[in-house]
């Protein structure tokens, strides 16, 4: 039986989630201050953990959650000397063309910190390696693929949510981009190898297109 | 130049829809005062106006605007009596076996009560056309459909957001569930035929595979 209380608490995390949702929802697209705010008050652990769990039914994941590994820091003009074709060379185009910065380590004290730190730190490389844009479409497809990959987060179902309800009020030709975006990253997210912990330091040298083969977000071309 | 007034009349309009979101998102499923309130919000002239310019491109829906015309009152029992195959059969299944009742006809009295009076006369018929059952998938599934059959429906956009958004509190089983359903519904609403003021009154005998195939709600089987 679920207790008084214990109905009283749910209710009161709903209230604080739709008041961090109506927050995000006035502030423009990318504010660091109301999405930090949802994601923490949304993320309750037993989801995180559930998230967990789930991550680690495959290798490179459970490997990157034991060992904790960060990318760390990227030397992105070493990365463009790479020929061009490579995933290095590639993934230091688009954070120097776009006038991106490296987004600095943080401390990682327990499995939960571990889960945000390196979706953070990998998030303009999945940019790359789903072919997704820094446009609003482009960062819902990338939105959708990381809730497909990752099956229970609260956090990227309330943000394609945002996204989607702020749009139809604000600029309705974006709000059905945004459906084609949430879309095609739902179905990418699904038919994609989980790529969760993978170790890019490794594989800046590889050709982009057959890092996307392998891990089936490209069709194999058979040779 | 955009006035300040605009402006602030702009802002009041978001905050009655960050409003009537909340209300909607604290009500059970289906709660028609909170719906309907949304709609009556979200709904601007201009956005109405342009589903209306969008739709009659198509001769079905210009036709059925321009006449108005209204299904009424169906014979679900006489329905009943008709080969199993056929869309009447089907419906009227679908009708009786979930216990759901008509809806009695409405003033129409322009344009933009006519397409709201049309699509809650034929949203059974839909979910039947495109196979969605009643439950919360399927009405996600039905909801991104119209959402991508109406092309700018800031009401549809805005029920996905608040389905998934529910969802992603209260059951992430079902968010996930609904994401799927989301995305199936939006690439059927997108590949279907226009369906908008389709006179289903005349198909009733046609057997329902038949109707799909034609709409391309299913690819066609060459004989």
């Amino acid at each position: 039986m679920i207790s008084k209380d214990s109905v009283n608490k749910n209710q009161q995390w709903q209230e604080l989630v739709f008041k961090s949702f109506l927050q995000i929802l006035r502030a423009p697209y990318g504010d660091f201050g109301s999405i930090w705010n949802l994601a923490n008050v949304i993320n309750d652990e037993d989801s995180l953990r559930e998230t967990i769990t789930l991550l680690s039914c495959h290798a490179p994941a459970k490997s990157a959650i034991q060992s904790r590994f960060l990318l760390g820091m990227i030397d992105l003009q070493q990365l463009n000397c790479l020929p061009k074709e490579t995933l290095g060379y590639i993934y230091s185009e688009h954070m120097l063309r776009n006038g991106l910065k490296l987004i600095p380590c943080q401390t990682v004290k327990n499995d939960f910190d571990y889960l945000m730190v390196h979706l953070t730190e990998v998030h303009d490389i999945w940019h790359v390696v789903i072919n997704a844009d820094t446009s609003m479409a482009g960062e819902t497809k990338l939105q959708a693929f990381v809730a497909a990959q990752l099956r229970n987060s609260r956090f990227s179902f309330a943000m394609l949510a945002k996204n989607l309800l702020k749009a139809s009020v604000e600029d309705l030709v974006l709000a059905e981009q945004l459906m084609n975006a949430l879309t095609a990253g739902w179905l990418l997210g699904k038919q994609s190898q989980p790529i969760f912990g993978i170790r890019w330091d490794e594989l800046w040298e590889v050709p982009l297109t057959k890092l996307q083969e392998q891990l089936a977000i490209l069709p194999k071309i058979s040779s």
